[in-house]
């Protein structure tokens, strides 16, 4: 049986016109073979830990781990046990789980998904017919057959997508072994750690106080009160720079920033340690914390990171049975002018501070985000970000935040991803959209070429790099402050 | 006096790029002629009762009927009256009303009403001459001769349409005696109810204790508590399902789901009894009457179609002078992450259920409606709504809502139109808009032309045809499951 | 030295696709030189009082009264003070503020700003080498040479830019001294002031009780009384109206109207006569003057204009230290459809009403403004304001405001600026902004070409006209009411 070539469109996400898409062509090729800086994403380090690590099956490859397959497969009635979700839990036949997401890969049509798979697919692992149900187990043997060479571990994968640097996110607690490992070993690879706090700040996550009890073990500060909690995050902050972390971040449930006196905080705090917090102390808390870890950046120079506005596991009865990270985060309304003035006021007019904003609802890209970004020093906008990281969410962004926040108030693309190979899909995509953003801006005379070419160059790479503020020495080590 | 020509271009809708042109014009003649699946709409099934039924004079037809048409009038100062509105009131020549809506035809210039009587007076009347004040009369002439025609009647121009299956929207009392005729007479038209319990189940209703003793008249079941709703609720859906029906419809005012004790459910029904309800006693039932509602459409798979966050009659005056539909419902802020939590934690797994959300709060399509729909088996985003069954309103929602739903979590084109004649113009603009949307993805790379041909089959056809369950037999008749 | 050319393509901000572009040409070309209507803004009358003002240095001119080109460079960390703001403070060298906003116009890429600065520079200035920290001084030289030009005068150049009538804006005490002075003299530029009474109606504005003695003083009525108070403002408007104004402006910073009895009203205003009036006070006071404000505008018959929506002054130690107007004011959510209704219920019916509203809130376009709009006789959607009055604002207006409101219930396009100079560049972009716009309807099959040219007409200068009533024989005067 001889199946369809399946080729990626060297024009690919170009607009039609021909003025518009040669000038597209020109940008991004003068920015395809840049580097790639990765600031943030979830990338697992213990994939890099072991030269001889493996990615395992296509279906540990491409679908357990990625929620935004499975979600898509699970929508339309099939169970995520029959995708093998969560890992090492319902099918073990991979075979068959891949079956079964090549039947329903139509359904990706028109996604961005469906676009990084094809990449994925095509780029990365060579596979030239097109997936579907009948195609499904012949990609799978190649798969496979691939998947067995050495150029396939993630290190090897790693120095041939070109990446520069990669951050992952990492619990405060974290002993930080595998990026320990890294460093020691005599690979170059340039991975730093993030400091993600949230599992101790947020009061009401599920094993709260068996997170504050890791934070005080690996500190040897026994947090007992809202001033050794600061003491211990302080400490653990310091030892996340020292192996190369450039950034914090928080995932931002409640939005409201403010602040509470120290003997207010501690209170809650205490009603915390006895399990007695409220939803409204958490809230209050939080927004507290939020003060608190911009007054540390300015300290110690790190990039504060918040991303706002996702209901985490909105699905209960899934979350009861399988846990976490279902693809069931569904975005909220936000509010940025009221709830970030406090914040803003104490500390945003201070240039020392980088404080990225991300937001899942677009509605306040025009209205509230690009015009504080355009005033106050510290503040810069995320990308677009999740659901909105896609051709269309990608060019809303540069629609409604760039007018008035300007580029330069901007970050550069994150990647964002759980999913490693994905990687180089997910920064082609972007280059492209902005390639054919700015040649927009070209061929309609509002900048001109040599304005497009430094735009091009500061989108895809130079952006990322002075926002996180890299050092250009490979490994992570000690780094220039936060711009 | 001879009058320039009046011509629908036949590239009309498409983008200019002259490839995407070409391929958007392909793609709309592979469904061009495809028949018409209107699962939900309000045409006056009386209209097809008798073969001999009429669309009365053009007034009738184009104007008094249509809310679209005279609320842009009355926008200019044009009392309602001079337009013959409501009907039977007011101005009684009907040249006159038609010369008044002529003269400020223009206001429609790039709307979708234009839009549509463009081609209903083109296409569907055979008018060759543009409308305006000088034109009106020598049009008005041409109409009543072309309309006095056998082949203008409403039984005629259904089968001339290609309409293979029309829903109604109907009362929950209704006796559906005009659905009888139909299914009695030698005419082969598949029209079909849809039931609408809003009149029983929003407490503070107009007319409430009517309606409700109406539904307790045609039932036989004395409602005098929660209980014997419910039970008389399911018979009336029962008889509905015999005669056809598909589906349900609510007018969801009050955004929220949350489930009642069946105490509690009628301790608020019984001071609904006694006048007694207050406006969160109504909001908290109809909340749990969502929940109901999707509880009865698992078991008799009926699929549950919702329109949210219309403030309805919001012209005080002109309400308590004229009544509804005055062309002054308008759309309010839309929330469904908390929202519709409890319903979707319940019942959203459940693949037997199929839940249309409609909205006409845009924001909500790319921060909450896609990614429930991206993730929830029950939920299906319904089509651009209302004000948003618009050239850039369809746009807007294939670029807000695709990329993260995914396709096949909506549902196709739905006209939701009252003007029978409109139906057409309604489908061959949704059509070419899909057909350019998706030759922008072809053209982009994006997905191939393959892909191209299965998803405009899908927009336009096969979707609705599927998410509704329509048995293929011609008139209504016992159907499969929701999906 | 030697620099490259500067210069704006003639086919600016068109479309690519040559069949669409070449129709946008046409249609841009037919009102290119139409005059300018600008019937709302900020610029200040004094520069027109006496023949000989000039606009000073070109840091006087360009960066130190336009919070929209020192905002961005101050998000980039340069203190106001380096940039003379506010006026008369700071750096008084203004080769060196030129310096430092050259340094940093590479910022204003893809803005519209950076649009208008290019327009005013090169068409207004005769500026023929690209603005940056290279050319900062010689472009210096040029500008400081023209500006000493009579042709350069704040008259000359109101006549070269074609402008028919500009209205500035003026509190409700102003004497009106400077458009006396025009009035009075032989030049016959026709200039009017605009009625904005919030400065005592907002009952919690710093220096309210002065301004208060200040409308008392010139009306001569003890305002010690909502009645009196009421009186004084009727008073104020009829010298406004006698002086030449068409319009009223408030600042709509609480959304809601609604009415209050006298006897409440008046007890809100005796409690902020002893400075004891609270927000909620405050909020509810000035719902009600709206509602009184409609019901003058219908008396009197000038529009009455509300700009909805806007955070002044947000970051509160900028405005301690510096004052108002520092580039801080945010956009908030907005909501239309419940806060209007008391308002529109009572007075929206009434063609005699032209009620202006403006938003930040662009979710509120499609979901509420354009709905409202297309119903109510009184109610006109404002254009794309202030942070959306650019190239992708006014194009995200026209698709969202026109299919539901309709063209013909927009007001055209209003400059709202305080930079006199960037009047010619910002009608000249919204001319071909619309003119794209029209000739994508053309283009698409939407609209005729015939309809296309009586669009651009609209929006270019008969809207405006006809929608601020403006009389059209000269200088200020009687003017037939609002529509």
């Amino acid at each position: 049986m001889t199946h369809a070539k399946w080729r990626l469109l060297p024009d690919r996400y170009f607009d039609p016109d021909p003025a518009q898409r040669r000038i597209a062509r020109q940008l991004y090729e003068s920015v395809a073979d840049l580097p790639i800086i990765s600031p943030h994403g979830h990338v697992d380090p213990s994939l890099f830990a072991d030269e001889n690590t493996t990615f395992g099956t296509p279906a540990e490859l491409f679908i357990i781990p990625d929620h935004y397959v499975f979600r898509m497969v699970y929508s339309h009635g099939v169970p995520l046990e029959a995708l093998g979700v969560p890992k090492g839990t319902g099918e073990q036949d991979h075979r068959k789980i891949w079956q079964t997401f090549a039947d329903h890969f139509y359904l990706f049509r028109g996604t961005p998904t469906g676009v990084w798979l094809a990449f994925m697919l095509q780029v990365v692992m060579g596979v030239e017919i097109k997936l579907s149900g009948a195609t499904a187990q012949v990609i799978y043997d190649q798969l496979e057959e691939t998947l067995a060479s050495p150029e396939m571990r993630p290190r090897a994968m790693f120095d041939r997508f070109g990446i520069e640097v990669l951050c992952t996110t990492d619990f405060a607690a974290d002993s930080l072994c595998h990026h320990q490992a890294i460093r020691a070993s005599d690979w170059g690879g340039d991975i730093r750690p993030t400091f993600r706090p949230d599992d101790v700040i947020h009061l009401l996550r599920p094993n709260w106080r068996s997170n504050l009890d890791a934070v005080s073990d690996c500190t040897g500060i026994e947090i007992i009160s809202y001033r050794t909690l600061i003491q211990a995050l302080e400490e653990r902050r310091a030892f996340f720079q020292a192996m190369g972390a450039v950034a914090t971040d928080s995932d931002g449930t409640t939005l409201s920033t403010g602040e509470l006196s120290p003997t207010e905080a501690d209170r809650i705090f205490q009603r915390a340690l006895k399990a007695e917090a409220t939803a409204e102390d958490a809230a209050r808390f939080f927004g507290h914390m939020l003060m608190e870890s911009a007054r540390m950046s300015i300290e110690d120079g790190l990039v504060m990171q918040v991303h706002f506005g996702s209901y985490r596991n909105h699905n209960q009865p899934l979350y009861d049975r399988l846990g976490p990270d279902m693809g069931c985060d569904i975005p909220i309304q936000a509010e940025f002018t009221r709830n970030l003035r406090e914040l803003l006021n104490k500390y945003g007019n201070d240039p020392r501070l980088t404080f990225v904003a991300f937001t899942l609802d677009e509605s306040t890209y025009s209205r509230e985000l690009a015009p504080l970004a355009g005033h106050y020093p510290a503040l810069k906008v995320g990308p677009a970000w999740w659901f909105h990281d896609s051709i269309n969410g990608m060019t809303r962004y540069r629609q409604q935040v760039i007018e008035t926040a300007g580029l330069y108030n901007t970050v550069g693309f994150i990647d964002d991803t759980r999913s490693f190979p994905s990687i180089p899909a997910r920064h082609d995509l972007s280059r492209r959209v902005d390639a054919n953003w700015i040649a927009g801006l070209v061929v309609r005379g509002i900048v001109d070429m040599e304005d497009g070419h430094e735009m091009i160059l500061d989108t895809a790479y130079r952006l990322a790099k002075r926002a996180y503020g890299f050092s250009c020495d490979g490994k992570g080590g000690p780094f220039p402050s936060g711009e």
